[in-house]
């Protein structure tokens, strides 16, 4: 661990108060800690948006211990783990897939352990809130220099469960990973396979998107893909690679969710428009 | 005061703007402090919610100087205190209650105090920003080392207004204290009531629960009592006891409120199944 | 720049996330930096807004590196800029007038400069982070100390388009600059434009309000000048000079938006009560 003031983040789906909490736990075993607060506003129980906020997050905040929680299966046996990164980062939170894309971003897994030693928990532990009575105290003592091993047994992680993109010639399927704030989706689909199913887009070729919406009604529209919003008109909407380098549907200025009627749609096609 | 870095926690209703300012005045006037925001989410003018978050959370919390903004009667003779606690906290805030249960958890309340001395809020106090004009910078001063006695006359704090429970043989009705980020009720009753009227409670008890939603329609629905979450499916109902020690009818990786109807309830009502 | 620890604040439409990957990567360059999420919820490319928040907060905020980001031009020609304040603050951010009113508040602009140097950029500069590729670093270099002219050339800040009040003999007509997170609405008028428009004013004289609502349909309302929220009823609307000095229409302990159903109004008139 650094001899710098340690440095702990923490991302969450629990909102300001038990977020604030969390924090208070670790200040409290480590009063020198920098804690940032990465994100409290996680959807609720949503594993996959939090492992893509991780991974896209931590290669870009310092060297340090990295909390994240979000933790459907708190009070059955999933198993609350510290890993060991190959830039040195140690990761916490539960074992349900959550920190691993992120653990492969920072130079892969080289430890994993799970939190069982009671050094490294509050005296007591409740049944529903792991953030404040297991990870954070870990974290904490994490960052005070305790190794990930001190925790108790090595494990192998649990990957994360994402669907992958379905690739044709001229169509391309990518799930929804998840909505962001400005009502932009997020897809399960990177450049290569847009190059896989289209080749090389020129900016401004227009693709035909579909989608079911819950409920069962198809809806398609007629989009560009562009590198950047401002290509597109204020309103209007694009494809384009976002700054996690993922494929994305978003509208210049607006929220793509509410103008397409998105919500809660699972996965896109893309098709290369046919001449007339 | 500690020989440390100053701690000092805050939580209000006020959202993340008005909150950072408050830290911003504090920063000001402790530059090496270390400002910790708990919350700046809590339910508009819901002082019991506040309450509650307050006297859950500030256990966990290091020593410190703990500020609480609820504060429906900001510009009314309602008056703006300092309470120091039997564990050496400085709590500050409006006298509406909202601090009273978190002293009670951190030792008591051993002094109390009106902030009435210029030296300690800024220079020109505003009629509704009490938290920017005399709460951060009364805590501030605080976390220098500034003794509560300091800020004015001594004071007897009012008390938080919280319906009790009303426990009967076999029936058990609960004021609806708060509903939380996930959708899930925290009730005004603890352990001893429900074993006052029940007994002692198998996991897996089912109970009958009642309630009116505003507009006077009556709802019920037979809910078991569980210890944990995951003792029932996904998107099925429980009565549990939360992290705090409360009585709480939750949702399984579900809201509660939502899938129940229950916005908008004041209480609940519980009854032993009848056998048939 | 100072000799005590280096102070940034950070005031985005981002929500918490990307707000904490910005906040992440000044703590990698300035790791000892004090960063205070002054709020990471101004709506989503509401530049006004965010001006108005600054122009309020950065007042009562220390003497720092100050990053404002409210970017619906980013990806296009949009020029990132720093300016320097005749208080001593650097404020960072998109040149589309977010910053001017807040940096007129401190004391006034004495430098500006595009940041442009790729030495305080991260090494890859995406099209549609530019909060985490180019002002983050911009803010942690000028909080180690690094000058605003080394950013890149010298450059005229655009100004802030804000609609001014329209003032008459017992009228003025004022724009809607923002809805807070009460519902209560801050409007473009200060205690000059109603002394000019109705002379001074007893606390509680009422006055006719007048707006119309997206759609078309004009409403109106009787509503009293308080100097407080308390000089009215619980539930009742009034308007008042906020804690930042402007004429505010809001209800006390509830929401002016929807009690009055001001959603989307964009200005409202203000009459003199004739004598009946």
């Amino acid at each position: 661990m650094p001899d710098h003031r340690p440095f702990i983040s923490l991302a969450t789906d629990f909102g300001a108060a038990y977020t604030g909490i969390c924090a208070g736990v670790m200040y409290g075993i480590v009063p020198d800690a920098t804690v940032l607060v990465l994100s409290d506003e996680i959807t609720p129980f949503d594993v996959r948006e939090g492992a893509m906020l991780l991974r896209q997050a931590l290669p870009y905040i310092p060297v340090g211990v990295h909390v994240g929680i979000v933790d459907p299966g708190v009070g059955t046996p999933r198993r609350p783990i510290a890993i060991g990164t190959g830039r040195g980062d140690v990761l916490v939170g539960p074992d349900n897939g959550l920190l691993v894309p992120a653990a492969e971003k920072l130079g892969g897994i080289v430890a994993a352990h799970v939190l069982e030693n009671p050094a490294h928990r509050l005296p007591s532990v409740s049944s529903s809130f792991h953030g404040r009575d297991i990870f954070s105290p870990a974290a904490a003592h994490a960052a005070r220099g305790v190794d990930v091993a001190e925790f108790g047994p090595a494990v192998e992680p649990l990957p994360l469960d994402v669907p992958a993109p379905v690739v044709a010639e001229g169509e391309l399927t990518a799930p929804v990973l998840y909505t962001d704030r400005f009502g932009s989706l997020v897809l399960g689909a990177e450049p290569d396979d847009l190059a896989a199913a289209f080749g090389p887009l020129e900016p401004g070729t227009p693709l035909d998107a579909a989608w079911t919406v819950p409920g069962g009604t198809g809806r398609d529209e007629r989009i560009p893909f562009s590198e950047t919003f401002g290509g597109v008109a204020p309103g209007r909407p694009l494809l384009w690679i976002d700054s996690s380098g993922r494929l994305g549907l978003a509208v210049n200025q607006g929220s793509a969710a509410d103008a397409l009627g998105l919500a809660g749609t699972t996965s896109i096609t893309l098709r290369a428009v046919r001449p007339a």
